[in-house]
């Protein structure tokens, strides 16, 4: 797709609570020098620090693009919004969103849009035509978060090497592969929302050829081991072509998220399976380290499970909240 | 999708060889019964030994569905057509077809065939909204066939094994995953065109409980080992929860369908591949047996080979077209 412009003007709507803006979060979080300010409704439960402005503040201050940094239960856009998003687009504003409903939907949004020569990125909803993947090896290096599980790890561990490789001076981009990670770098591929025979292809052309010292740093999804999901983790490990794999686990869930009835696969076992399947494409991919969620344990029994799956693995594993990713980036 | 309504007229169209018009031959020889006869332009190349019929002639013998059972070059709806097929739906017809483009897409027979009342069955294109697969173990015996590559004989074997197992007085129903299986049986999905977090779900919905002695056949799609389609593969291989796999194997192919250079895999590493993956959703899966597309081989060699492959691997390895697929059936 087109990328998404900034600034932004990050919109909570009427936020029930902070969770509920956790994309505007995100969004802040990462591209702070994205973001002019925030646009609150009456009974917004959600601050994320931002200036409070106006339409007509923010594009006074730059803004480009008003982006839906909030989630209402349902995913959709609710009625009370249509107005303040058709302003915007008056105004001469892009729209952004990653909901289920697409603002392309909207008659009146969709009408604005195309008067005044406007754009609405529905990110959950590729409009892209996307190749058959071509199975060809590209130039430069990729990396890739997979996990045990969903929600994990995997957003947040690349997020967090792309910006720590960068200060370094290395080079390095965050690919997106689901919305939020859209939203927040202005571009990317929603995979799991694209058909299934274009996985690979769609991936493919997310990390085209690229300079022999650049590292692609890839957005996991799902994961092998998830009875829903496992197709969408698969084409996206063929595609992603991985020279440099990231093993993406949180040691307190006791079963596959959405699935009780389903335990999760021991962390070698996973490794061993995505290796397998990752060969397929690059018979030099390797794991080059562990990322761990132990936000649901004390520091202590963080340090030593981190410690314990390091000698076990032989290779750094990190918390990259509590203690970054350099060890990750070091392995490379 | 709703079922596709026999008997069918099978439209040929102006197929340029006898090759163009393979899905109304598959039809033919999967469903004769289904078959009231057959319909072409002037130069067309291929006939069906059916009767040759008018749209008025094949309607008074009850043919509800006139069959688009032709490709062009492109895969396309042909401007030729379009006359035939508005006077189809005005006469009463459905029209069914598996092409890249749309009938429902061409004004002129999305307006007939609303103003009549008839159903375009697209069956490339689903239309359903599918469920997140839940994993949930179903009721009934399943059985998928999986291959070392694309195009292997996959829906050949699990054809044949349906009509086997009837003629012997089983319970046995071929699920369709593509297109050609649809418009041979008249239901199914075309999963490698379902969204990518579906994959699993929609096979899910394909196969749902049965009675414990009944069989669901479901045709494969693709290989694990296939760079662009895996993904299709390992979301079939999960919502199908196959109690018994099948191997498809060509022997003489040289490479991976479309890339050349990507090497098949050893079919000993496949069958360990999807083993390994359809234990997750069923602890009990296993292979039964081999079935090999022979028909490049002189008959001592391909006798020989089946032979091989059936010691090799302690289990079943038949041609089902030379010499059927009993073995596998009494393998179950």
């Amino acid at each position: 797709m087109r990328s998404i412009q900034h600034p932004y003007l990050l919109f909570l709507g009427d936020a029930a609570d902070p969770l509920a803006a956790k994309v505007a979060q995100g969004i802040v979080d990462w591209r702070p020098e994205f973001c002019v300010g925030q646009l609150r409704l009456p009974n917004c439960n959600a601050d994320l620090g931002l200036e409070e402005m106006t339409l007509a503040e923010a594009r006074e201050a730059g803004a480009k693009t008003l982006v839906i940094g909030v989630a209402n239960r349902g995913g959709v856009i609710a009625d009370s919004w249509i107005e303040i998003l058709s302003e915007a687009l008056i105004q001469g504003y892009d729209l952004a969103a990653g909901l289920h409903n697409k603002l392309a939907d909207v008659p009146q949004l969709a009408d604005l849009s195309a008067q005044n020569g406007r754009t609405l990125f529905d990110v959950r909803h590729p409009t892209d035509n996307f190749d058959v993947a071509s199975g060809t090896k590209r130039k430069g290096q990729r990396l890739l978060a997979v996990g045990t599980d969903c929600s994990c790890g995997k957003m947040y561990t690349t997020l967090a090497m792309e910006k720590e490789m960068q200060a370094r001076g290395l080079k390095a981009s965050f690919r997106a592969t689901g919305q939020t990670g859209i939203l927040i770098t202005g571009n990317g591929v929603s995979i799991d929302a694209v058909v299934a025979d274009f996985i690979s292809g769609a991936v493919e052309s997310l990390c085209p050829d690229n300079e022999a010292d650049h590292w692609d740093i890839i957005e996991g999804q799902g994961s092998l081991f998830h009875p829903s999901f496992a197709g969408v983790s698969m084409g996206l490990l063929h595609g992603a072509q991985a020279d440099a794999l990231i093993m993406c686990h949180e040691p307190t869930r006791t079963h596959m998220r959405g699935l009780p009835h389903y335990a999760l696969p021991a962390i070698e076992e996973c490794m061993e399976a995505n290796l397998n399947a990752a060969r397929l494409t690059n018979e030099n991919a390797r794991f080059v380290g562990l990322s761990i969620n132990t936000s649901k344990m004390d520091e202590a029994a963080a340090d030593a499970y981190l410690k314990d799956l390091s000698r076990q693995f032989d290779m750094p594993a990190v918390d990259p909240f509590r203690s970054g990713v350099g060890p990750l980036i070091e392995a490379l």
